[in-house]
């Protein structure tokens, strides 16, 4: 099948631009120094690959990520690399320790997390340690005392992570160097006094540059965006959401059916190679070609989107395709919602 | 069951803005005048509210909708208020004209689309005319030939449709009447060379100044966002995303568990009642309460979307609570997708 005989809006994968982004990564990041987050991609047949690749740990944002994991087989090393509270979906993270179908790991950060993930027989946490990004993370002076409790309630602490977020967007690759350096020295302070093996932490936007943590915390590699694309990063544009023209206007733009309901908007707007973007509502994208007559109705268009965790999580499939547009294979985003 | 208890983030609605809402928007556009879109909900359960209000004609904006609207036992008029040339989605409602399941017109504005939907078995077409927004409707001299073409084709033209999507988020309303005003005219010019009794268009955000089509399509009301409470409508915010708090920070912030695969991020950030929101990143929004001490960790927290309609979109349930906060009833959001 071709891609252009899909039914739009359809999730594309440009499999050479998958496959270059893979093998960038990993020569950089080998084997367990390479822990991919799963939030960027929701797939575990993606996951797979990078499984195959040699990556066996992974990162997940949410439970229900962790337990789809588990579920295919990919539980070696799964680390919850954020907060959560709620009983009972901790307890089904609890019962894939008990039956020895995955190793869990969750980030703490407060009292509260440890006595919850303690709670739900779960063995292992990391110490999430605040380097910046006013989100999550404990205030670094914080980070012992915590340690000491996890112990105290029977966890294992296996270490530290601490994700420089606010930095991943920094268009100078001199700033974001110096931030970084600000960002990892706190996190090597907190280290050395949790102990433990693991320093977790990075992502995309920082995979050359941080180099003191033990294994990078990266995911919107794989797949790419145009807002990451603005740092020069060595990795290509994989994802885009292809389109049908429904509607063309004379006086200058015309509109294809891939709308906010299929995009992530919190990065902006979509581009369209050769054309400017003016506009995306519920179901349509407007646009005007620069150089080129307008399409037809019924031509197809490629969308790319400025943030691709967020616009995965509003589908249902990816398809791989070749070069020539040929679909290879449909790879489910089985791991969406909570 | 209390709100408290369910799973976050999740979606609620408060029962009694959602009754003010449907009862306000009923008595100035009773019976078969209103025809509320279901893309603002995507939910069969609270169209079957509406339709036992008196409101028994629909609107939506994808095949999806409608299949599942049909299925429902909602079809006794549905429009697909949209653009759509895919011939195997078009067959699925030529199949619901066939089988007598429902109601089914479409919306053409091109030679294309007349083709299309003569080709798929359907009937019923209202000729799309662009009022002013860049984005699907025939140039409004095109209208009477499109008109012609579709009687050629065999189809019954139904009137005409013109949506002013450009006037909906004008804050001032006088301007927002004038430029109302002007579109309204387009309209009518065509609607008078292409005959039919059906002269449909309008939305939340010029309910109470569209005087001159003969029916509403206005779905945004039943749940409001902030980006429409701007306007001063007499519509109250229905739909909120619960959150957990997961972090909090002495610095001055807190982390709730609402992220941007939670919340439409197209309108920009969500609203906290007596905070400011700072940021959302993919499973959290970091705020600071305004005049309140900071929360605790554990504790629950509202989160008010900019946009209605692709935020219900992102969810598989919509939870009706009272003032108390006691869970009403569950709908499911079952027409996601296309």
């Amino acid at each position: 099948m071709h891609a252009h005989d899909l039914p739009t809006p359809a999730l594309l994968v440009d499999a050479d631009a998958f496959a270059h982004n893979m093998a960038t990564m990993s020569e950089a990041w080998p084997g367990p120094r390479l822990r991919p987050h799963v939030k960027a991609f929701k797939s575990t047949t993606l996951a797979r690959e990078l499984s195959a690749a040699g990556h066996a740990g992974f990162c997940c944002a949410t439970v229900r990520e962790m337990t789809g994991m588990a579920a295919a087989g990919l539980g070696a090393d799964l680390l919850l690399a954020n907060e959560v509270l709620d009983p009972a979906r901790l307890a089904q993270l609890g019962r894939l320790v008990a039956d020895g179908t995955a190793r869990v790991t969750v980030a703490v950060d407060s009292p509260e997390t440890v006595v919850a993930a303690a709670h739900a027989g779960i063995h292992d946490v990391l110490v999430d340690v605040n380097v910046g990004l006013p989100r999550c993370g404990c205030d670094p002076v914080d980070a012992p005392r915590l340690a000491d409790q996890a112990r105290a309630a029977g966890l294992e602490v296996r270490g530290v992570m601490g994700y420089e977020g606010h930095l991943m967007g920094v268009d100078d690759r001199d700033r974001r160097a110096a931030g970084l350096a600000v960002a990892m020295e706190v996190l090597a302070a907190a280290h050395a006094e949790v102990g433990g093996a693991v320093v977790s932490g990075g992502g995309t936007g920082t995979w050359d540059l941080n180099r003191s943590i033990t294994e990078l915390q990266a995911g919107s590699y794989t797949l790419m965006d145009t807002a990451y694309d603005r740092l020069g990063l060595p990795f290509r544009r994989a994802l885009s959401v292809l389109g049908t023209v429904v509607s063309v206007n004379r006086a200058g733009w015309a509109v294809a059916d891939v709308g906010l309901k299929a995009l992530a908007m919190d990065h902006g707007d979509p581009s369209i190679d050769g054309a400017t973007v003016w506009f995306c509502s519920d179901e349509h994208v407007t646009w005007a070609p620069t150089d080129t007559p307008l399409p037809r109705v019924g031509d197809k268009v490629r969308v790319w989107p400025a943030h691709v965790d967020p616009t995965v999580a509003k589908h249902e499939l990816l398809h791989l395709i070749d070069a020539g547009g040929d679909v290879l294979d449909v790879w489910p985003v089985d791991l969406r919602g909570w």
